[in-house]
């Protein structure tokens, strides 16, 4: 196993069993909802953004503890993301990480309820003293994820997602709304560990642009997988986009130049990296890691 | 013009403005998202969650600029409850205040999302410094409006209303659910007045139960309402509790011991203002006001 598979088994290992003692226990008349919150966030998932928010924080030799609690206040916003997205008035999937999604588990009405809980305690964890002695901090964390989250970020990514050719079919729409859709939340997973770590204004800057660049790469990655892949390495279904005549990267530039673009956004983001030398080492190695993914 | 009548206009009309200065305009690709956003927002409604918060301070001469932002993130967190709750999935409603329901005015995905994107909204409101020079008070005000809405309070009454019968048919039963459902944000809404105004433990002990009281004693006059009353003076459909077999104060103790117990918190929540004397002259009147209200 590579230094690299190891810090990303180690990272969704502690972030499970972080959420897992976070979590209220099912019990009382509202067991039923807790449940499906488990039953969302204990299914596995690649536990990339707060990946990036230790791996970021790191470099800065931060405080561990802070970039956990971070780290699941973020994973909890991408959860709830993902379950009011399968939910039939979205993109009404059947299916995620290889399971039931989770109105298909348990009912639409918990499914959305599920999802409203996990935004909220996001909030909390983040709002609460264990997250950073200075409250100073946890006030710019809170306010840094509810812009990245909100109706001028990922939220509105989702409704320009849901728009589709409304939105225009060119490559600077579908950029856009990716930037907004999975780059906002990603590029603030990276943002929180460099906040965190007290990082200068160019050291900042510095993760912000790798943030966009991986941000990008791995949206066109899945757009790949989404046209080319398989249920069995995916966990999903494939080939939906096509199917809705949304638009995506493929869809507008075609497999070919697609994949090109990758392989300029790994390099450059690569490049961002350069003023941090080898502490910078695991960020660099998650890049081919992304590009170079099968789900 | 009562004065009580005076502030509830007041109370209303500087949440309009205070909600229409806050929300985006719409523009761009997301211009619809925003759309529904200022349709939920700039309904009307009582306001009577940021009534509470602002009078709730103004017994302790609190500093009204964070009173009013920390009532406009709560009615955001009400708001965007609301939408959520009238969707297909839960109440499946296509009226309020008078007016189609967002899904119905929009459509499902563009509601959910403008749901989403209220609750995000409150956190990010509620961070800023804006809302209160020490970050201390601002994280206290986040952390408690996550627990009051979150999946061990709001979500879960709501959760508990959806679950109907199977959480049992008991006053018990409908008592908790409703303190979960309705009571926890009005009583956080409450808590947030004494917190910003500094209040002593024996002031915020007053003022946690007159919240539960009132709490409790809205829920009750709302399931009177909806039993007797008729869509002209509600602006929202009745009978909806009985026809869909949820139960509710009056199903469980039919309409006179309601009324009388609605009677029974009025006096009990006017008794918890007492060492506040005049100062609280404002909360007192509201009390009569909920328990005779017609809409």
């Amino acid at each position: 196993m590579s230094k690299l598979d190891a810090r990303l088994k180690e990272t969704a290992d502690r972030i499970n069993t972080a959420l897992d003692a976070l979590l209220p226990k099912p019990q009382g008349p509202e067991a039923r909802l807790i449940e499906a919150m488990r039953y969302a966030a204990l299914a596995g998932g690649k536990r990339l953004r707060p990946f990036f928010t230790l791996e970021a924080g790191r470099i800065f030799d931060a405080d561990e503890a802070s970039l956990m609690r971070a780290a699941v206040a973020i994973e909890c916003v991408h959860t709830y993301s993902l379950i009011h997205d399968d939910l039939p008035c979205m993109d009404d999937d059947d299916l995620r990480r290889g399971r039931p999604t989770l109105h298909r588990a348990f009912d639409e009405a918990t499914a959305l309820l599920a999802g409203d809980a996990f935004l909220t305690f996001a909030f909390e964890v983040m709002a609460e003293p264990a997250t950073h002695h200075d409250p100073q901090m946890r006030c710019k964390l809170i306010a840094g994820l509810a812009k990245a989250s909100g109706a001028l970020g990922m939220v509105a990514g989702q409704a320009a997602d849901m728009a589709g050719d409304d939105i225009g079919s060119d490559l600077i729409a579908v950029t856009r709304m990716n930037r907004l859709k999975t780059g906002a939340l990603i590029n603030f997973a990276v943002d929180a560990g460099a906040l965190i770590g007290c990082a200068s204004d160019a050291e900042k800057t510095a993760l912000t642009r790798y943030a966009h660049d991986i941000g990008l790469a791995f949206q066109m990655v899945d757009d790949l997988l989404d046209a080319e892949g398989v249920v069995r390495d995916t966990g999903k279904a494939v080939g939906k986009d096509k199917a809705r005549g949304k638009v995506n990267f493929v869809t507008v530039m075609g497999a070919d130049a697609t994949r090109e673009r990758v392989r300029m956004l790994a390099d450059q983001a690569k490049r961002h990296l350069s003023i941090f030398g080898p502490r910078a080492q695991v960020l660099l190695e998650a890049v081919d890691f992304i590009v170079t993914r099968r789900h």
